[in-house]
């Protein structure tokens, strides 16, 4: 399954272990995740050589190409926000992924669009096992 | 005019003196913003009267009645960052307002949606005098 996964990169960077072993476990189980390099910790090097234009264009064929959307929104950020955003106005499924305790937009917690799911997780294993549970339910 | 005035809530309040005054300044030309209230000191207990559920319901029919969307974007939130997204989707004008040094998300600065439009203040009078411009632009 071809997912994109989005992650706070300019609005904070400390759930970036997380990221990372989360999108190890799914690349294990063979999908596809072109986003994959949003989880290294030289992601703003990375993104630096190319333009806020490129990268822009860049997601949103991701967003269109992709069979879901796995957010991690424990840290706020537009970006992701924006994200979810697009994907639902495109028909994606979307599985909103948090610590538990954080705050959550009530954009995201409140929101009752049937291809939207939010879910809290206690730690790393147990998002994974979230995310494959959600991968499960998208046809 | 209607403006729907977004803002970072659970992201982070730091810039509420600028939220208000920028709103202040709005009212006083005559406009109309039902957000009016995110930008008080207590929003949050004047959002926990409401269900998640209803806030959603509430902002969405607000931007879908609004000639025009006014975020500030200086501080990473989900909510704004999905507002932005909703509202380019339903084809609204956005102006997003940063203070000059803050990062700014690719999706927003890479963005070339021509109803978007990003802006950089030195201080908060800047700010007022941008969205007054912005909202000229608005037919």
């Amino acid at each position: 399954m071809n997912i994109y996964f989005a992650c706070s990169i300019t609005g904070g960077r400390e759930f970036e272990r997380i990221y990372q072993e989360l999108i190890r476990a799914l690349l294990a189980d063979g999908h596809e995740i072109p986003t994959a390099h949003l989880a290294e910790s030289n992601v703003v090097d990375l993104e630096a050589v190319v333009s806020p234009r490129e990268v822009y264009e860049r997601d949103v064929i991701w967003l269109r190409k992709a069979d879901a959307i796995i957010a991690e929104v424990s840290v706020p950020s537009h970006g992701v926000g924006y994200e979810i955003g697009f994907a639902l106005s495109v028909g994606k499924p979307v599985l909103c992924l948090s610590l538990e305790g954080r705050k959550i937009s009530k954009m995201i917690s409140g929101n009752p669009h049937p291809n939207l799911t939010l879910k809290m997780y206690k730690n790393v294993e147990e998002a994974i096992r979230l995310a494959r549970g959600f991968l499960k339910t998208v046809k």
